[in-house]
């Protein structure tokens, strides 16, 4: 069986979450491939040792490039910062090295369309970290969808909100800065416009109000001294789809109570479903004919799931979400397609987000297709 | 103490509705007028003897207008079809007749701005019949917003969607009848709209998606013949607030699943609080420093409740709303100041209403004044 | 059609929930009787005067044995304290009067026997007031079960609770009197024991243990006196049904977050069906081979619904279903069958609650057969 | 940094269990010791090769006893059918190893109390799976009440449900056979029993009722042939605690609908806390003083959480349970005092079932300590 060298760059929350996947990926599903763990990289080549021995990796590299030049490094995981995955992801492809990259593909539209050509132009597999759209759940509704169960799709509503920016003591991060892709729309609207790309198709054209509520913050936790902000605390928009139908996405981090309200209902002529990742392993269904809404719990019937437990309601947690993304990263590099966000995906959510700023800035419905 | 007499013109399930509240103001609480229960009129004076025996009028007209000549009627309540509203209304205004009004105000915006004009200029009191905004609940919600409890505003995101017309074979009916204000607009997102005034103020622009999806049903139940439908299934639009807070709207009759899905979420600076109507008894609130969203059951503490019951738990239907209503109608004929819709603020909603329509035929944003 | 007159006696919170509900009574429904409110008793005349202008009675009593006299009246509604249903129930027998008498029956199972037997002899129409059990999701249940569509029933698990004595400071009132009947279990466990046997059938047996967590509270609110407490503040049961089904009951009015959560879960071989008070308009139910439970609200198909909306969602409250429960004692007082809680049914509740006190006293398995 | 060796007896779905979590562990936490993956059994040798390499053990055995005399391995782990752990588990603590043992400890209560007392005398370190204690919510809950926030516990009320067996056509399995410690009691309720123990303490005395419902199934899957059935389908009982709480437990593997639903509600005299494994990531919370139940759900605040995770609203998994069961058996390992289920407190649970099946038996309340 083929070897597939893993190299990992990063070692922060999301580093580490990609670890944790490409280590159980290989306890839980049978690979067609053999998976190594090959190389990680971090500045801080301390950091980097005691992560490697934590998590399994056979070499550390303390300069990104490096890791992306190792001959065992096949498929080039990248968690650093926005701002990085440009120059890395590019360096990645132009070494004709497979590429997973987080979420967001880049800091600009520019940039994106940029990566989206020269992965192309490369001919290597791709994929970006929107993990949601891996959980077993996600994946039926989407074949509920396909097979044609919810009728024809009329209504998508979608709605992506927390609470983590509405206390205006929060202090300035580099997701409340413009250069990095910052603002809720792109924290955490993006994860919601993918999601409603991958459900429901194309959006063809928007209409959209994005608002700053706190225009200044303290520059960090406690600090007297305030930076100004200028990017969106909550945006809510209209949207339409290429197939016809119409719907609404709205995304805060203001929004008092929640903590990872990424969810829609999705209504079709045949029945509504609903989704809420703050009870990931759930959907609320309504078909023609029956009373009222039905809870449907994730069991062993879903391919994804059974992968985890042999038993219904034992649930996944947002960790295993990234092993599914990562288990079929590996089925796209073993050649056996499947449906993840490569480079081409991820630029046109990019492309609906930059849309969506460019409605609210001129007030006015933007095609898509005009960015 | 002054004698009130009622007169009621209509004798279906919403005549019922408002004949129930009449008799229940009463014993429910101690009004400050004498309530009579003077006429009721019916074309079909057969069917008004009988309704007037079961629900305690005195007497019974078999044309309207003798109902509002009548000398015992101080207070005409109309509960007739959408398009006799103004000419029963402009009558009974023109008598001097104090007026209430089942929603919509009007078949059309002219009419509506008529019916308001007139009511002004006579000087008589006028109540609407948006009768959810008398619950409890509601007014609690009101009286937080007011007290500054949820911050400042920042936004309101509103449904109502049912799905008592998914069924394609679901037949014509005057709701589908753009003369008589049809469509899902008109028929629930009214409501929303006057809920999101009633809560959050005034609209300031619109922009707006509007959708027919079923274009032709059959004349009747069961018919072979069809007939063309215009109105919308379903609406989707942004709205702008006077006071800042920014939002959406969504209606549909279309959505399976729901049976009174008339619900909101407020999200302030302080606090975000979430309503629906199918669970009418309750709020969801969370508060900045608390883990969660917390139900809170209505219970005595809130005067509208404790009205019909000292415990709680106990819980208010529908037809408790609108004694209530009827209520706050009389303390209004008492001259005992409040917050009940009168023909201006029905006007207002309808103008609301108007504006989204033009938003939606002309794909842009909409200024409520320009309509 | 034969009149048929209502003496009413008591007008505190419940004697006003009769009044509207024979009100309200003769407007949803077509009765097979005309419906007359004949006569209100209340030792305070004024009081009597007063409430019998608000509710529409013709005439007052000073004295309740008048109006058991009073040849207008039929049917004598008792809505006093708890130990005068015994005298007053006994004396309108004696008069040969149907009654309709509020729970509990009587305040000890000796009063209950034998105004059980009178009634019995004398062969008048006796109902009880379990409101609780016209609620149409009730008989809708009821109907499930009747009809087989739960399979065997297996278990019944109910619960009971509240939170108005949580308060250690709450004082002292007739519910913790022994000789009115008091206690958690006879104030809400005995709904409760009334909706088993309603929906599952007779118990045969049961094991208990009750508990008295404040043994002392004010004499009256913010009294510095104190009034030893011997009355149950929760009670948890086993019960045995006879058709072998096997289940838990548990009362509580100590339990912190419940303002009247009288709930159950009923589990047969076919299916799992759920209800609770705090949201009556509801039923949760999954049958075999459905994926989870199902939200079933309540909608016009139930009869007992649609005498009050045309419209499923528009939510019955409290006061609807005492409306629901007169209905029924009206068709049953003109001959028409029915399931009401007659005065020998409310005695095998009482009975249930002496087996399950003795029980707990003597820490055995009980037969209620031997109380 | 000691070093600590892993030997794990087993390559099912629970071998795999411990697998990922021995692997996570070391990614997720910083640990006193260095942890090796030493070796792992199966009488398949194959299957043994083919899981060491996908889970990372460094070699394999196909005979236990090897395995347990193997001296790279200092912890065992037993993950193998009921009736092994007792002699497996006897000869890691004859060899003076740590054993780490799924549960139920054993098929009897004589093996358990053995194998507790051979714990003891031999001074090793013992732990059982009863991993869902280890859930945060559930240690926040302890915390809860061992702080006094929820006041004098005054009722625990646990159920502990799943519809597995509730197909008359489910077929027989070791989990019905008594020699192996079957029923939904053995099965089910025993998780619920060790939760019960944890928050609230010991149990002195209970009263229980155990049914078959089913008495036959087929021998196995589509089979014609039938065997008979004589463990408990489900159990009701009463629950006494040692520090004065009372308590009901149900458990069933015959409830349609529910899938994992371990659940409890724990009133207090400050507070009601509630808790459902299907929704594993929550507690539902009313204070004194509060007007309803809120949800509270997991977040980095809880030190179980934030291995994981350091925003809220991510969710664990059942896998990640037993990650952090790991962890505490390592922390245990390496003198770090905690609150696992060790051989001692396993056998309390053993007992206590086995106290509640003699109250079946014998239909009456039992002292555990007859037992």
């Amino acid at each position: 069986m083929r070897e597939l060298g893993v190299g990992l760059i990063g070692t922060g929350f999301m580093g580490r979450a990609h670890a944790l996947a490409f280590n159980n990926v290989r306890a839980v599903f049978e690979l067609p491939v053999t998976l190594k763990l090959a190389a990680l990289a971090d500045a801080d080549v301390e950091r980097a040792r005691r992560c490697a021995t934590a998590w399994g990796f056979a070499r550390v590299h303390n300069d990104w490039q490096q890791l992306i030049d190792d001959p065992t490094v096949d498929v080039v995981a990248i968690t650093t910062p926005n701002h990085l995955h440009y120059p890395m992801a590019m360096a990645a492809v132009a070494a004709g090295k497979a590429v997973y990259c987080e979420k967001p593909l880049a800091v600009s539209l520019e940039q994106a369309a940029a990566m989206r050509r020269a992965a192309s132009a490369a001919g290597v597999v791709t994929r970006v970290g929107y993990n949601y759209q891996h959980n077993p759940m996600i994946v039926l509704a989407r074949q509920m969808i396909d097979n044609g169960e919810l009728g024809q799709i009329i209504s998508f509503q979608g709605e992506f909100s927390e609470d983590f920016m509405a206390d205006p003591a929060s202090p300035w991060s580099w997701r409340c800065d413009v250069e990095h892709a910052g603002g809720a729309l792109a924290d955490l609207g993006s994860h919601l416009l993918s999601m409603a790309r991958f459900l429901v198709g194309d959006v063809e054209s928007v209409c959209a109000d994005t608002q700053t509520i706190h225009t200044q913050r303290p520059a960090s936790a406690g600090s007297a001294e305030r930076r100004p902000i200028v990017v969106d605390d909550q945006v809510h928009a209209l949207l339409r789809f290429a197939h016809g139908a119409r719907g609404t996405l709205s995304s805060s981090w203001l929004k008092r109570g929640y903590k990872n309200h990424l969810s829609f209902e999705i209504s079709g002529t045949r029945a509504t479903l609903a989704f809420d990742q703050e009870r990931l392993n759930e959907l609320r269904l309504c078909r023609a004919g029956e009373d009222g809404f039905q809870r449907v719990l994730a069991g062993p019937a879903l391919p994804g799931y059974a992968a985890f437990s042999p038993a219904a309601g034992h649930q996944l947690g947002y960790n295993e979400l990234k092993t599914l993304e990562v288990h079929e990263l590996i089925m796209a590099l073993a050649g056996q397609g499947s449906t993840g966000i490569d480079f081409a995906a991820a630029w046109e959510v990019e492309r609906l987000a930059a849309a969506i700023r460019l409605a609210a800035r001129q007030e006015r419905w933007v095609r898509v297709s005009e960015v």
